[in-house]
């Protein structure tokens, strides 16, 4: 896991750089996305490696990619590459780094702007990280949020645009929080970096529909839970959080992880039921299910 | 001009480089300011150059300081030197270039993240940009802009937060139209680059009070403004357009730009008596004028 991938060369991860002039540097002008390869197992199926010394693969790549394209156009930036490009050096670059249990995250930037404002041939980069799984403590335990007030501008678009959560750190920290849970005019839209979930008295699963990133994970999760369960995507209203039964959040990252208390708010007594039952349902998805 | 200070460090421009863990490229986090070194002679002054050969010196340098520091506070980051300190290099960074007509950017960026959220040690850079003033003509014929429904949150650090205003210079150019004038709610705020101001049926001087950052050159017209003038800093709407005599800008590149069109409502005939009496003001300001 060293080499990057910057406008179509492979670089020594630390030789990969940007002019001073791009204009994420300059005016934080440009979009990503990230996606796991291979999936970490839930501690609670945790199993041998099944494949263990081969390069893994992208989950449900083809999802992360057509966001990808979408956020892309949404801020007038075109890719450099064609999807069936981009598709074969992705496969390149985890054969390359050996990656298995990492994360891409893709990076297309406004480019070397010279006035420092238009945007004009777009930078981008591939790069590896290590995927920080969450614990099986930090699981059981689950995560405390609050909530807070702000609704991202478009937030449909995976944008460079993490400033106002950024800036929340200090104040979490403070308060031995996990996380921000935005939500602007008493409806819960999302977190910073995760998508809302909450299980109602009566065990159906909501999720909040609109001003929100439409998470893949968030996508997986409703595709699983309508077999089993009533599944309503709509507003949700802060004032329900006292009635919630379970509630969680979904990420590429930490896929499903409970939540355990909002604004000091306790909710259930760690992990719940369904959002176990989730958890075990997502990971029976196959890597390559076409929604 | 071809020196770039990086880190401490003085490199030719065309190095001047960010590792792609740099926050700024991950996740848009930094912040910025921009001043003028020698101020542009509005075109209706125009005279010969007043000290040809000389380095420049700055306009209002210890504004734009002490707004650089309330930024880099306001976002959590520490700037990696003391004021003095960034005086003195500043004056030097202008003998070594010999920097006459130009802009200079100050850049704080989050640093190189390992996790790529949490901020760590900041990258600071500081480089000379040319200054595009605007020409006679475009003085003469003033922007044509439209509102546009939008507040920046936490407006008053100088972030490099302009995803917004970027992804709508398509439209701009689809209209030939100059600037996007946010408002919000009815309210008339600001644009992304600079400050609105309105001369009411009464000859005073209005200009938006909150939801805004307050720009240097703002700040240097109020100033002037006062001793000739009323004037009112408060809640603008969109609807007391429709009675404004003038209307203009400010900002550090462009100083006082007349604004002759709203949403395609002609306001005045060309830059008002009362927009150029105020630029000639604040032409007289000293450089070093202490507010």
């Amino acid at each position: 896991m060293n080499l990057t991938w910057v406008n179509g060369k492979y670089l020594e991860d630390e030789k990969a750089c940007l002019h001073v002039s791009d204009l994420a540097i300059q005016r934080g002008y440009g979009v990503f996305d990230f996606f796991a390869v291979t999936r970490p197992v839930p501690f609670f199926l945790k199993t041998a490696d099944s494949q263990p010394g081969k390069p893994g693969k992208p989950f449900l790549l083809s999802s992360y990619l057509d966001r990808f394209f979408h956020s892309a156009r949404g801020l007038n930036l075109e890719v450099p590459v064609s999807r069936e490009e981009l598709n074969r050096i992705i496969d390149e670059f985890i054969v390359k780094n050996n990656l298995k249990k990492h994360g891409i995250k893709l990076t297309l930037t406004g480019g070397y702007s010279e006035d420092g404002y238009q945007p004009v041939a777009p930078n981008m980069i591939i790069r590896a990280h290590e995927l920080k799984i969450p614990t099986k403590e930090k699981y059981q335990q689950g995560f405390r949020v609050m909530t807070h007030e702000y609704q991202r501008s478009t937030p449909g678009y995976k944008s460079l645009d993490y400033r106002h959560a950024i800036a929340l750190i200090p104040t979490l920290k403070e308060r031995g929080l996990d996380d921000v849970l935005y939500c602007y005019h008493g409806i819960i839209t999302e977190f910073p970096r995760s998508n809302f979930f909450m299980v109602d008295q009566n065990d159906r699963i909501v999720t909040p529909a609109s001003h929100i990133l439409e998470g893949i994970t968030r996508k997986a999760v409703l595709r699983v839970a309508r077999d089993h369960f009533e599944v309503q995507e709509r507003d949700v209203f802060v004032d329900e959080l006292i009635n919630a039964k379970e509630t969680f959040l979904t990420s590429s990252t930490k896929s499903i992880m409970p939540v355990t208390q909002i604004d000091g708010h306790n909710i259930g007594d760690g992990p719940g039921k369904i959002t176990r039952k989730l958890s075990e349902l997502l990971f029976e998805l196959a890597d390559d299910f076409e929604f």
